[in-house]
């Protein structure tokens, strides 16, 4: 019998993917020429599809890159001349906050205990600054930012630029794109594919600021530049060939998405995490990591192994369903469960099973 | 009937993919952790089948990459601190050399028209050049330099670090390890694979020149600086959640490569480019484009048409059988025939029965 994931590195595949797999292997997508008509099809339904999904608009580019880290190199790279503000709450919002440093960009960090949110206050932004970067979803901690709270930077802000880690949220969550200039996700999170696929969606003042760099002579990378990687992206191409594999099942999912309806994903999503919090709650080996429920995720949910608690990893992996481990120094203190579109209801309710026997 | 592609760019996949894509998916592979036993055996898989089949020194890393053309930006970038040399004859040595230009490490270039090969004479490397880029196949043009003009650089220029460009040659050429000190390809060409990969195989002096660089206060990048890398590396984890599916297949492909064996694998590849060239010379629409036998691809043949033969391109297409259009500025003037691992015997023979059909 099959394993069912609740792991929030890489996911369950999304119900769909094996047979999607094996009719792009027929097709022999895989053999298309990068420059194809077929391949620019296949690069315009995953476009269409995420701006329908997240209701894009349409003067936003989507840039198909390699990975979420990769994404964080790319923004600082073209987009960060002195100083970029980050918002620090776990490993991964710790980390993009290390590779600012690595490229010398001289950033500034807001930083609060793992498990705990922001004030989110805009006027903790020095003027400096030219991009705040908030991470919708703490993937190592469960912690989830109001999407509301980000519309006062907008105001406090105009001419700064503010991006958005959905890594593990997107298309949970739905950034106002008043607000955004650039989001981003990685594939193998809540879509439930293959990793090996960052999607960044960005706009013209994204493209303007990297300009902007580049004439002041500094740069701003080769091909995967956002100049360069937007001469392509007009023409429904990528600069290099691409993981194009992915692109095809991204387009694919996506679509698969849109039959079913995001409200509807959004709902099943919002009802289990419901449903997951107060066994939790109940539950004698388990507490509630993050205690402030507005910042409480509900796509990565982190309980606590209460002191002496045994791994329930290990007992509930030999029973067919593994739930991620504490991420780094939690390892062995908390849990994390992945709770993205790509579980049928079936599977879910294996996992609730698991929850209950210990209750 | 399946389409039979000689195309040089994405290309025919390996025979044994789609079976190893279904095996993939049925043992869950995309979902489980890049931190796992499970994958760090996957990679070792690929590293050693790699080793074995290239005949790589244990003290060479192996590195996996998005792209061949995030290599040249990474080599750069981590090894270059004021000038590379580049041996231009055809659009992907020129790509290279302008990225080059776009990270500011002010390149020099030996350019000759496409087509041609070099005189390779080691006097042509000024003293201050850091790493000298060699392109094995051009795969714009069909042009293969000789691996063993290659040792002479190595003794006239002992302290600088000598790559070379294998995208669409390995695992058909054997690079001098001796005289190589970083070597790449991607895998979408004579591996057989779907895109989204690039392997580099680099040794101690590229990681020292990293480390040197970096020592000075220059940016070597972020996640994929090669030191970042190596600390994975050695642990058979990649910094990122990588292209696992792709390193999975490439590990197998690997193996079923190792089974054939290297040398009968090279011995097909220069039958079929003898008779390849040999039908060109005779066909009444085309002659081989690259003159200079001492530098003709086995891998990637070029044929010049004809003034006035008709696009041989579309013909065959109606016949199921694809082969590449010249590159960039040779299109409609020269065809492309990828003479890769990929295709059965019965394949090539659908190409060769195409061929003497004009004839």
């Amino acid at each position: 019998m099959a394993t069912i994931y609740f792991t929030p590195g890489p996911a369950h595949l999304y119900p769909t993917v094996p047979n999607h797999i094996t009719e792009a292997i027929k097709a022999q997508i895989p053999s298309i020429s990068h420059r194809s008509q077929t391949f620019m099809d296949i690069h315009k339904l995953a476009v269409d599809g995420l701006q329908a999904l997240l209701t894009i608009p349409s003067d936003y580019s989507i840039f198909f890159l390699s990975s979420a880290t990769e994404i964080w190199e790319r923004l600082l790279q073209n987009c960060v001349q002195h100083t970029s503000f980050h918002y620090v709450n776990g490993a991964f919002s710790q980390r993009y906050f290390t590779i600012a440093n690595d490229l010398g960009v001289s950033p500034v960090k807001y930083e609060v205990p793992w498990g705990q949110g922001f004030p989110l206050d805009p006027n903790e932004i020095q003027a400096e600054t030219e991009m705040i970067n908030f991470t919708h979803n703490e993937t190592s901690t469960g912690v989830m930012l109001p999407m509301q709270s980000l519309a006062a930077y907008r105001q406090a802000h105009p001419a700064k630029l503010i991006t958005l880690d959905m890594v593990s949220s997107a298309p949970y969550g739905q950034p106002d794109w008043k607000v955004v200039d650039a989001a981003y996700f990685s594939v193998q999170k809540c879509f439930g594919l293959p990793a090996g696929l960052g999607v960044l969606i960005l706009n013209d003042s994204c493209l303007a600021k990297a300009a902007e760099k580049k004439a002041t002579g500094r740069s701003i990378g080769s091909y995967h530049s956002f100049l360069a990687q937007q001469e392509k992206y007009v023409k429904h191409q990528t600069v290099e060939t691409p993981n194009m594999m992915g692109i095809y099942l991204l387009g694919k999912v996506v679509q698969d998405m849109l039959e079913i309806g995001v409200d509807n994903i959004r709902k099943t999503i919002r009802e289990r995490a419901t449903l997951l919090y107060s066994l939790i709650e109940k539950h004698p080996l388990l507490t509630v990591s993050v205690t402030d429920k507005k910042f409480q995720s509900p796509t990565v949910i982190v309980p606590n192994l209460k002191e002496g608690a045994p791994s329930l990893v290990d007992k509930w992996k030999q029973q067919g369903v593994v739930v991620g481990n504490g991420y780094g120094k939690m390892k062995g203190k908390q849990l994390r469960f992945a709770n993205f579109p790509s579980n049928t209801d079936a599977e879910f309710e294996r996992l609730i099973a698991l929850l209950e026997e210990d209750m």
